[in-house]
């Protein structure tokens, strides 16, 4: 008893297969869980030598772990975590530390921390990413708020987190509730990534008429390349996975209404609050909400007709070559958008993000980690203060290099029919982030008018109203 | 005293024009404002025999007032909304009427209908829409939340209101916060539409090397077409328009940094709460945020370079129609998009919503009142529980005859170089909204790959979750 080093809450896939790979690297740990098949079964499914414990009772949870205690909440966000908090206080003590490793909102986050602190109990929160398979052999861990509480517990967290060069992924972020911020951002990236992907699919498929097979080949290949990633890699995986029932590809028997969370929506809202553009993210949020409209888009398909261009635009591996490129460029501006709201929201917040050590805890272990991360990282190293990564000399020099094919991708997709909004959503941004000049001082002067809002001019300082008419 | 018959709170542009407005109507009355300026001119501008009266104290302010009173409250949204309500409550009693005409944002009106009702005091939120002229001259109104309220005070606002053949542009839409909720995505379609007319003047002028004075003429001819509207009227106006100092074209020497108060981003927010697709308007909201980062444009312009095709896509009046064409498809997705959340929102929040009298109210008075208008209340009327109005066969047939010259605007911007991002989202939405199946089967399974979030298969019910590796 009271030997325990570090407790998890929530036996889900996520909290069974931290504590398991913590076992693994020797700590002795216990999981807490209402559920008790879920509690029972953990034990089970360590090694022997291992210590594991789990209970359904939080006071012998509580009872298991070495002071002061350390746990962790692992359960989803919003009110679970409240009433898991408020189950776990009567028992815990000074000095003790919780730890939030969920996808909590981060406002929730700063209003526990003090909420807590009142109570002398260190709280702070931890964005995890890597999935089931991460949190087992590696994860990316984003703490972020009580630097001496995360420090304590600095040789659990690194010895089973996933390393990149021998580096683990996992650093102190910053204040506050900067790790969940950043694990949001995380999140609202993963979005766009995912949604890109699928438009390479469908542009591939529906537009162009190449292979299930040829596809997952392409992304097989992809996988081998500057675009090697772990959304591209499981890509591959998922295409190639057959029903055992029917035999057919198993992704063609999927349904297309997409479902989420929430993390990508409040990063898209969370950005506009900031007047941070990120509109591939927003893009994202909004496909995955189009895609459950079935019946409305069933019906649409049969009265909003379009006949698609029979144009040949190349063999199929010239075509998959111009894709590659356009993808290549809209993953680095996703990157750019979501990198860019984490420097203006640290500077909001007071976070003070090392946005190289976000780079680099991301390289690892998290659902976007892609070898251009690296990349990014010696971006920052060279300039700390670069408030966009397409400012930085090398990737501004690859987006330059793609972009020709971005745009002849996209053509191709108008021309075919096929919607893709994240790949336009990034040429868009791509055009205007490198217009000095935008057309936008005619909404300037149409708010004036109508409202009298007043504008800026360009020749001289002030503020200024016309009667237009 | 006590015989005006109507109060309005905060005398800036909009509220002094609509009791001048009144007071044209034959009401007497008063106005509040704690800027001795603002209440002392008001007086001065009402003609000789109007009853029009303006104090600096709250007190002498409700003393004038019929019992039981009428006020209207037009100050910023947010705190001055509640620090006005709460320096006239003292002087109020039960029966009185407040309404906040203002463009507060809509939990607020929820919130103080409930405080205000537990003093006896009845309170509805009003949009008001046409800026300063149409607050002067006819207005659109958009009341909803306390009907008894609202009926005693009809007489008034249908006398001053717009009329369309007759008929007034205010009528009571619905339960709660709906009168502010349609005035919110009233002002985010009018984001569209502005960030749209920006990307025609920024595609003619600097992608095709159009002059000033022929886009000028473009607009003056399109408002005498179907694209005849407010904003079309007025940007033909502001290109007209030369400073007096440098005999420039004055919309030439006003700053592209575009503001913005807020209601287009709670639009954008709201939506994605909602899960109701808007892409158009959240590229708007994003693309004035965009604007504001001047000097990475700057730097950005430099390094991000692109050589535009010098391709000839016909002669001015030829490309002129082209994107003529493309701006009618894509003014008339925002609107669908637009209505679609008014119609989601409607249910979610019991608002009890008719859209065809939104409809109606918007065709006249307000800033995005258009002739197209007519054809959405129309639709309404053969359908009134039409889920979006692409699914009207007349609306759908416009947007199949125009989508060929929206793809080929399109891709003349690309070419080009120069961001069209709200055009580009407007089609994307367009093509996405007429799959019958997306491409977002692949997030689904990418999401049961990593999170073992499940699925669901088009083959048979249930929920599945499959060891993909």
């Amino acid at each position: 008893m009271e030997n325990h080093d570090f407790g998890i809450v929530g036996l889900g896939v996520m909290g069974r297969n931290l504590l398991l790979n913590m076992a693994d690297h020797n700590f002795a740990v216990a999981g807490l869980d209402l559920d008790a098949e879920k509690a029972g079964s953990l034990e089970k499914e360590a090694k022997d030598g291992q210590h594991v414990k789990a209970t359904t009772s939080a006071e012998e949870f509580i009872g298991l772990l070495r002071k002061p205690r350390a746990l962790m909440l692992l359960v989803p966000a919003g009110k679970p975590v409240d009433a898991a908090i408020a189950s776990l206080v009567p028992y815990l003590e000074k000095g003790d530390i919780i730890i939030d490793g969920g996808n909590s909102y981060f406002p929730d986050t700063d209003r526990r921390f003090t909420e807590l602190a009142e109570k002398g109990i260190h709280f702070f929160g931890m964005g995890i990413s890597g999935g089931e398979k991460g949190a087992r052999f590696g994860p990316s861990m984003m703490p972020g708020g009580d630097k001496g509480a995360y420090e304590r517990l600095r040789p659990i967290f690194e010895a089973v987190a996933a390393k990149v060069n021998g580096e683990p992924c996992v650093t102190y972020l910053g204040s506050g509730s900067a790790g969940n911020y950043v694990k949001m951002v995380h999140n609202g990236i993963e979005y766009g990534i995912m949604q890109l992907i699928s438009e390479v699919y469908d542009l591939l498929k529906r537009g162009l008429g190449i292979s299930d097979e040829k596809i997952q080949q392409t992304f097989e290949a992809w996988n081998k390349s500057e675009l090697q990633s772990f959304l591209v890699e499981i890509t591959a995986e998922v295409l190639a996975k057959f029903d055992d029932e029917t035999g057919e590809r198993l992704v063609n028997l999927i349904s297309d209404q997409a479902r989420s969370k929430g993390t990508g929506k409040w990063t898209s809202q969370n950005a506009m609050d900031l007047q941070a553009p990120i509109p591939v993210i927003d893009a994202a949020v909004t496909m995955r909400d189009l895609s459950k409209y079935k019946e409305e888009r069933v019906k649409a398909s049969e009265k909003l007709t379009y006949e698609p261009s029979t144009e040949s635009f190349g063999s199929d591996d010239e075509v998959i070559a111009i894709v590659k490129d356009a993808f290549n460029f809209a993953v680095l501006n996703i990157y750019a958008q979501g990198l860019a709201q984490l420097t203006i929201a640290s500077k909001e917040y007071n976070y003070g993000l090392n946005l190289e050590e976000v780079a680099k805890i991301w390289r690892g272990g998290c659902i976007i980690r892609a070898v251009c991360l690296e990349d990014f990282r010696k971006a920052y190293a060279r300039n700390a203060d670069l408030p966009n990564i397409l400012l930085d000399d090398e990737i501004g020099q690859t987006l330059v290099n793609t972009q020709g094919n971005a745009r002849t991708a996209i053509k191709i997709a108008i021309d075919k029919g096929v919607p893709v909004p994240a790949f336009m959503a990034a040429l868009g941004y791509f055009d205007a982030y490198r217009s000095a000049k935008l057309g936008t001082n005619i909404v300037q002067a149409q708010r004036d008018y109508f409202g009298a809002h007043t504008y800026e001019r360009i020749d001289k300082p002030g503020v200024f109203h016309t009667n237009w008419n």
